[in-house]
């Protein structure tokens, strides 16, 4: 029986916060300020949902975990890097994020920038480095560059912050959408079915599942900035309706928005029965929609 | 006969802007704003000393020239990222850059922080999505990455920002511009040798020159900001002594500087005597530290 989709995603935190640890310049070496901005951002308590996503599709896939440790910590480092920059005075300018002051009201606006490249740069070295196959070494390296860039999480934040004000229209959101969340998200569940050695038609279910999957997560943050308090997110709500941005819940409102998280989620969830053993990206689509921070 | 290192240069030059034109996106496509500041930065009339490194690394051990290219452009990439966040009022806060105005100036500093990111993440893209073998593909990535982050030209640059205002002190000046410059550097080397198929000593010989010419280079960088004229530069001169920056020139001396870095020029050519055919490596390293820009 696989384990509930709590016990896994704690179990999953403890695997990849332990190699991260390892993985991340000791505190108070080389540039010592650099290695405590990095290690404060990474290490600040996030759900791990992808590289748990990753792990899971590994596994979903008749694969080891341990072959996609490296790739999983990845995810979370691009992840930690993209909320360092978006955080910034120039940016979205928060001062709040986990609970905690952002990098740059911690360490100031120089180290969070370069804190943020370090950890860039840090996930392909990890990836190239520590993944044992040298041939899936280069095609998770590549997934992860194609989902991070400017077909992916770069290239949507561009297109959010370009649609500010603008009238909602329901084509333009969901493509910016599926660049600046669901690119990642779906890197996740292909990098880990590629680890685990899928084939080819299972990578392409892998992929469904994880852009439906990132769709209803993010449709699932705008109600939630919406409707949830800064004591459970760990980070300011309303931001997005004060800042005038396009989202699911200015275009249609709250119950549609919560009904199209479903039907995202449920082609999600369509797609894994195309998989020998899917129960733990079940359980995870299942939480990371109905999740309340 | 081997052509000029000018000739060779400018030769490498048009080889790298024709693929760097292909690899960008193009104008006005995705999200236009960020392919235009892209380009904006990447085509902005560089030397290109660092992909024409590598290409003669490469045919300095036998191989064709063909297999380093989207490493070479990586290469430009990564430089550029780095010069757009460099710029950024947090840090250096300059207006000018290769002649023109800066990213932040021409687009904002949320798209020069953004442009930096999508740049970076496109060198690993490019070395990793277009190597033709994959195991020098996964190696020139690994190579890449361990130059461009924590241990080498990010980690450099906040140990460059850290010794501002303090003594000079040789010993730490040489370990900040090894990280800073010299890796890099290095890194166009060694991954030119390891696209080109070289021997595992002919790696090692290019990683010692790389290191002692990316020295030299460093060491002339400090000398020209001194000397330098706006117009020759392509931006402002006497930024490290108004901005009280540890470099050679404050550490010894403007001639005592020069000296240091013809020592490592020459320490660089002693190195390359262990190489197949390494007359173009000869050239570029003598132009690199007799140039006046």
């Amino acid at each position: 029986m696989s384990p509930s989709p709590d016990t896994f995603l704690r179990e999953a935190k403890h695997l990849v916060d332990e190699a991260l640890d390892r993985y991340l310049p000791a505190e108070g070496t080389g540039a010592p300020q650099l290695a405590d901005a990095m290690r404060y951002s990474v290490m600040a308590g996030g759900k791990r949902i992808r590289p748990a996503l990753a792990l899971a599709a590994c596994i979903a896939v008749g694969g080891e975990d341990e072959a996609v440790l490296p790739y999983a910590c990845a995810l979370e480092l691009i992840h930690t890097y993209s909320l360092i920059h978006d955080d910034l005075p120039a940016m979205d300018d928060d001062d709040l994020r986990r609970g905690r002051p952002t990098s740059h009201k911690a360490f100031g606006e120089a180290m969070a920038i370069l804190a943020g490249d370090a950890l860039h740069t840090l996930a392909f070295e990890l990836v190239l480095a520590r993944t044992a196959d040298g041939n899936v070494a280069r095609r998770l390296g590549a997934t992860l560059a194609e989902a991070a860039g400017f077909a992916g999480m770069v290239g949507g934040q561009v297109e959010d912050i370009d649609a500010g004000g603008v009238v909602p229209d329901v084509e333009r959101l969901q493509g910016i959408h599926e660049r600046k969340t669901a690119a990642l998200i779906r890197a996740a569940a292909v990098g880990g079915g590629i680890a685990g050695g899928a084939e080819d038609e299972q990578v392409v279910a892998l992929s469904e599942f994880g852009m439906a999957l990132g769709l209803a997560f993010q449709i699932t943050d705008d109600v939630l900035d919406e409707t949830g308090t800064a004591e459970a997110l760990g980070k300011t709500p309303g931001k997005d309706r004060e800042a005038d941005k396009m989202t699911y819940v200015a275009l249609e409102g709250i119950d549609a928005a919560r009904a199209r998280a479903t039907r995202e989620r449920d082609r999600a969830l369509a797609a894994l029965e195309r998989l020998p053993s899917p129960e733990l990206l079940v359980g995870l689509a299942k939480f990371v929609t109905d999740r309340d921070r």
